[in-house]
């Protein structure tokens, strides 16, 4: 069934709570350690997770000396060596389209696609870290609109160099000595505003015809990028109605540009703190809480962009403030998130970090609460799945695939096995070429 | 023992004979494959070869479609996948530093170095393939003097990130909660004539304290930049009269710049054809170069920077056309090597094409005429040890670790196993403090 359950697993540090790796029992830099990978990719794989998620940030922040960097590692490297302890389970790198070259990932996701034989993925972020900035030049940040119109380019490149060999491009007739056909091999001469790039790729047609795009980023111009070019949307949504105005505004916008709306999956980030009882997922979560200090605080207070001093505890987020500062220039997907949270009921700060998990809904309770919230959400329409941002790992995982998988398998929402070769497949997307936008199958001579 | 031969296996698509693909009984899409890179890296590390080398190709070319591109996958997806398999052997990842931005290569670099335990290293190269620029903007591909001096700042940059934590920085205390401490972490605030970079790195001190260098280049500026950098140079020699006075060279230099001599292996390419008696060597060579066809005549010619039509099989190297054309700008090493080859001798073409394989000094024959070429060329001091540039995969590197390592093992020149723990320590480098330069050392807050 194509409507089922989408899970992937992000591997994010040592888990995604603040104070995971003080609370785990293993080794502080157990996030750049092989076997920690390898332990976690299986244990994914084993549940039948669909993909592993890897974020990616390329600058240290004052908040990497309470904790681990929780996108340290480059995630090709990360995920090249998963493709080879792996077998079934799809392979999500974030990338930047500020701060790479377009020729060079392209290759690096096709070398991935081929070496776990259509399992790659590529999530199109544009980076909102001004610290970033600093590691790749003289320049500030560029502006949002900057930065969109850069990935929306960056995106076409890219998109065209994976299409620029046609699948029956590399004949390999050894007889005639003929390795490639020329005719079936296109260059893009590309010549825009960002980049210029000729091509083609140095990479033959990678497995999944061309590797699954994700794309993260919620305001205006990250939703057009996303209908036009995303299979998957990585969102941030904390209430059911503005999860289900969101996708239904997605898959409006795919719709529009001539895609078939099932083709665009929207996934939320989700944060599940599981325990054998309530009380127990209660106590985990306190456990967590109070070994990140007012660490989730801050981080709420940097992303809806105030100073933490202006955030009270038992009041309601200050939202004029929050709307009055016009120089904010992080994730506005976020920062709405916050906002809308705290809104629909009128929710203290405090409230807001209880069913907010570093920006993402937040369910503590028992594995029956968490596969109720995962399929309501579903039924509903507000979800194709889930980003499952661990709380600690691997123990958050190995609660959520021993407890929760087995629920949602029994309900019949969540597969027991993979279900194709590709993660292409798996995810439910129909072949590369049903992907395209009209625009884009205009556009480009690859598809 | 220190002096013991270093042994390098490149892995250039499914073969650097330029007839390998079709020679072999395997499919030609092998150089796209996990199994075969895995098959290739565990017969090499079986054989106790030190590193696997992997080449870095932008661009397509017309030769692509003849055969494999030679570098076409990302060399840091394969080694990450192979860092999963392996456990002993070093790993080499070329990287150009005209189309990579120092930051995200420091970063790859150092993940696999974190990934792999230590096994890690970066071939710095400038990169001479104009076809490559035209990837990366509308500029042509800069001036040889231009690419090694932005080499030059993009290494030092690449250093100064990988010792931006110093060893004792990630600290991981749970109970007080400090897991960095940002004493002994240290911003780089680089500002260079080519990059602007802040610093510090996202990830702790690498295992080996700084992967391992690797440099390519064989010209004043490139001998200069290794004799400064590299703690292995990636040498083209073809006689031995001039592989003994290159290294004499780079150990001067380096002794010159404060470096302990020892502290610089040079390494020559060498291609090994492989034969029970010379006859059957000569076949596999004859077959090979049959199914060629021309293409290493071709090769020849690009190499020396003229038409295929100017080289006369049965005449030598038109050397003064050669010398005469002042708009090369591709290798000058390669491009020295084949003049003084052919002149040592007074070779004709076809002479070198014998003797030279893809540029490198070439050797057909026995298992014991192998093994003879590199013992002594290593015990008169002409090389440290060789990448080898294996004719063909897996069958040449078969014969080479099933028939040469036990002999030169037997001779009491190649290790009967890995030596240490890290790739550094097995190449019997020092503790990374003793390869840097007076300069470097100066310079760099880090070391």
């Amino acid at each position: 069934m194509s409507s089922d359950i989408i899970l992937n697993a992000t591997i994010m540090g040592v888990g995604m709570h603040l104070g995971a790796w003080r609370h785990r029992s293993e080794n502080p830099s157990d996030y750049l350690n092989i076997d920690y990978y390898r332990q976690v990719a299986q244990l994914a794989e084993y549940g039948k997770i669909h993909a592993l998620f890897l974020a990616d940030t390329l600058a240290v922040s004052e908040e990497n000396f309470e904790r681990p960097n929780l996108g340290a590692m480059d995630p090709t490297a990360v995920l090249g060596a998963l493709a080879a302890v792996t077998s079934r389970i799809g392979l999500v790198a974030t990338a930047s389209t500020s701060f790479n070259e377009p020729f060079n990932l392209a290759r690096r996701i096709a070398s991935l696609d081929h070496l776990s034989r259509g399992r790659a993925a590529w999530n199109i972020v544009t980076t909102f870290i001004p610290d970033v900035a600093a590691n790749f030049g003289k320049g500030p940040l560029p502006s949002h609109a900057e930065r969109y119109a850069k990935a929306a380019e960056f995106v076409d490149v890219v998109n065209a160099l994976w299409g620029s060999w046609d699948e029956s491009a590399l004949i390999g007739n050894k007889d005639s000595g003929l390795f490639a056909d020329r005719n079936r091999v296109h260059a893009l001469n590309h010549v825009g505003r960002f980049f210029s790039v000729r091509g083609p790729s140095t990479l033959p047609r990678s497995p999944q015809g061309r590797p699954v795009l994700y794309q993260a980023g919620s305001s205006d111009e990250g939703r057009a990028l996303g209908a036009r070019v995303a299979d998957v949307v990585f969102a941030v949504q904390n209430t059911l109605p503005d999860a289900i105005a969101f996708r239904k505004d997605l898959r409006q916008r795919a719709a529009l540009l001539g895609r078939d709306p099932n083709g665009i999956k929207i996934l939320p980030g989700l944060v599940a703190i599981i325990g054998g009882t309530e009380r127990e997922a209660q106590q985990r979560k306190r456990e967590l809480d109070e070994l990140a200090g007012d660490a989730e605080l801050r981080k709420l207070a940097s992303r809806v962009g105030l100073p933490v001093s202006e955030l009270e505890l038992d009041k309601p987020l200050p939202v004029e403030r929050i709307k009055a500062n016009d120089k904010f220039n992080a994730s506005r997907g976020f920062q709405t998130a916050a906002i809308q949270l705290g809104a629909s009921e009128n929710l203290t700060v405090r409230d807001i970090l209880y069913r907010n998990g570093g920006g993402h809904p937040q369910v503590v309770g028992t594995p029956e609460q968490v596969a109720d919230f995962i399929e309501n959400w579903h039924l509903v329409g507000a979800a194709d799945g889930f980003n499952l941002m661990i709380d600690e790992l691997p123990s958050g995982l190995c609660a959520f695939v021993d407890e929760v998988v087995p629920l949602l398998q029994r309900r019949g929402v969540f597969q027991l096995d993979y279900r194709g070769d590709t993660l292409r497949s798996n995810l439910g997307l129909g072949n590369y070429h049903d992907t395209l936008s009209d625009s884009e199958r205009r556009r480009s001579n690859y598809a």
